[in-house]
């Protein structure tokens, strides 16, 4: 293997590691000071709630008065103590995620000013997280009715957190006068903090008056009880809630930063919010490389994201894979230039690959091999153009989920490596 | 005018004023040296030919013992002393074409070692600078016959080098063995040698085995003379002759990184050959912008190169006015940040405008204003939206062609500038 691929390896191995549920959670807490004088209740909620959980028992041990986890069936580890662990419905809430979700408001109840609540939030919490005010059935159907009717993401959100007895700030409100620290994985680019997990423990921007005027734009059916409850406000602040947004996909470039300046190369993050189309990505990156091909220093430029697919075909791939084959075209003939870029849940599109590696002789060995790299991005066909050429990267589920990362690695001329 | 639009202005300036035609060849004959101990011939070519032979005159006066300019119709700007001006066809190549070529080969022809011919190289050069090999009208019938057979530009060229006498190097060749320094005024992303006025000084890396190949692949119908031609080798070697590429794209980018860094920016050049989609690099860098908006450092990203808009609407428009509009919707709600993309041309598109000019609130502009700007991109339509929000360049004909650039700037926290 050359030594820009055996690079590549230690960058991927090192990000992923720091994006480790229980990595980020260590590296959270080593950052907070959460001893509280009186009870310390961990509730964790989400699809990682469990490792989160661990992370947080290993690091605090005794000092914890009681643990809940609430995460997706299959999703738990086993038991951990001092912990009750809860398995529940997702994407869909059941009524096991309303039982967990009592369980946590019972904790909440009754605290007092010396106490803290860690919570601990991972994607996936809107579904696992949640104690309608209305019936289930009316939950659902008014789902159905704002999915039909083309309401855009916020406006969906505006109306089920007002529906919600912990979305939108309301556990955080039902923690009060306890103080609360809020460690957050985020799955979404930008880390929206009103998004992940629907906000249980985060402020709320929208108002009473936005409510309506989306259940007027769009007309829904709601009964007497849900039509008062979109006139009650969420909380607009929560001052004893502190939040630390960690694992996040910023966290995988700076991870990647960091080893590949210890690898010799001058690292530049350029994005952590990359959400353009994968093969355009790929092409900008390779573009990129062509005029810094000659750079006396190695360089590695990072990009974190989640780029889109331009359905044209029916070949098979990801973005990741689409995103590296592209850029394979534009890297043809250089030196020392290199490109990876994978999902770090170690899954891109639906392939048991996590994304793709080229470098300056891809291109020539798909023709050697036969093969038409443009027909295949046309054909959204990037995996059996990358396996042809060993360019694809298998990882295997990673155990963490933050988005996806693109690394441009060029080799310096002067030999620093 | 706020600072950053100050800012934008300056750098724009700077960088149309380095990708000057004279300001270019000034520079690069302060690199070189030339002064021969025998005849200094000067011989121009190309779009901007006139300007750069004056610019040679005024560097060089009576050190050159004759200059020939061969230009477009109504692109001469009047006498140069001591030089000849033709005009001539583009393009298509005309009688006039070939008399002023003719021309040339008469002033290269018995030249000595001590001499010197300085070849001044810009777009237009293909066709005002050809004298072939084999009858005008079966010249025009091989390149009907090329365009037909859907040959791509490469293979043209290695047709089209052997049935000329100026083509692929050989006009250097002509020269021998006076020395041949040319300079180069590129029109062309990644400054292709070979293709910038065909290379009437630049080595031919095709063969006499690939011109045959591709005239069997396409059953190209040619008389017993341009047959034999194609079997003629053109030059592989060159070395009497000196290239300077001046005046190109990259050029543009590093005057812009000088002024931003005099303006107290830290530029990155991220590329000189950005070819993908217009929409996506608007967003690939409106992305930077969200990850480094709170820089402690000013910041100034810059690419240049030649994006693509992909036509789905029938609006009005030009790539650098479309990537600013999509930038718009990254830059949303950002403060200190603005981005602006130009044709260096002063012309975007089939508009009046050279480009376009955003920042972080020109998205709430234009939703006051009733444009969806979304929609706008969907319709290929950014003019009336940039003209909207006061967002469109207008430089009017700048007297250069070197592609375009675009440039993200972001105001430093720490209030350095």
């Amino acid at each position: 293997m050359n030594e820009l691929r055996q690079d590549a390896n230690a960058i991927i191995r090192s990000a992923l590691l720091a994006a480790q549920p229980d990595t980020a959670v260590q590296k959270a807490l080593s950052q907070l000071e959460i001893v509280p004088g009186g009870r310390l209740l961990v509730i964790a909620l989400g699809k990682a709630a469990w490792q989160m959980a661990r992370a947080a028992h290993d690091a605090l041990g005794a000092a914890i008065t009681q643990g809940l986890v609430i995460t997706k069936y299959g999703h738990s580890g086993g038991e951990i103590k001092g912990f009750a662990v809860r398995e529940a419905g997702h994407p869909v809430p059941d009524s096991q995620s309303f039982a967990a979700t009592k369980e946590a408001l019972d904790l909440a109840r009754g605290l007092s000013s010396r106490d803290t609540v860690l919570l601990l939030i991972s994607g996936g919490g809107s579904a696992l997280f949640e104690m309608p005010l209305i019936s289930a059935d009316e939950l659902a159907d008014i789902t159905r009715q704002l999915l039909a009717s083309g309401a855009d993401i916020r406006e969906m959100n505006t109306i089920r957190k007002r529906l919600s007895a912990v979305k939108g700030g309301r556990f955080a409100l039902a923690c009060q006068p306890a103080r609360v620290v809020s460690i957050i994985l985020s799955d979404i680019i930008g880390d929206p903090l009103d998004m992940i997990a629907s906000g249980p423990a985060c402020p709320d921007a929208s108002t009473t008056e936005d409510a309506r005027r989306i259940a007027a734009r769009y007309g829904l059916r709601l009964s007497e009880a849900a039509r008062a409850l979109l006139d009650r406000e969420t909380p607009k602040e929560l001052p004893h809630v502190t939040s630390l947004v960690t694992g996040s996909v910023g966290q995988l470039c700076e991870a990647a930063a960091r080893t590949a300046k210890d690898l010799g190369y001058r690292p530049c993050v350029l994005t952590a919010s990359l959400a353009c189309q994968a093969r355009e990505a790929g092409r900008f990156l390779g573009a990129i490389a062509q005029y810094h091909q000659d750079s006396p220093d190695s360089l590695a430029f990072i990009a974190g994201g989640e780029t889109v697919v331009r359905l044209q075909g029916n070949g098979r791939g990801g973005r990741n894979q689409e995103l590296a084959l592209a850029a394979a075209l534009e890297l043809d003939g250089l030196t020392g230039v290199a490109l990876f870029s994978l999902g770090s849940d170690g899954t891109d599109g639906p392939t048991d690959a996590a994304g793709g590696y080229v470098d300056g002789q891809t291109a020539a060995r798909l023709r050697q091999a036969g093969i038409d790299p443009i027909a295949m991005l046309d054909n959204n066909d990037a995996y059996p153009a990358l396996q042809a050429v060993d360019g694809l990267l298998m990882t295997g589920p990673t155990g963490t989920n933050v988005n996806d990362i693109s690394v441009l690695l060029i080799r310096g001329r002067e030999g620093v490596k």
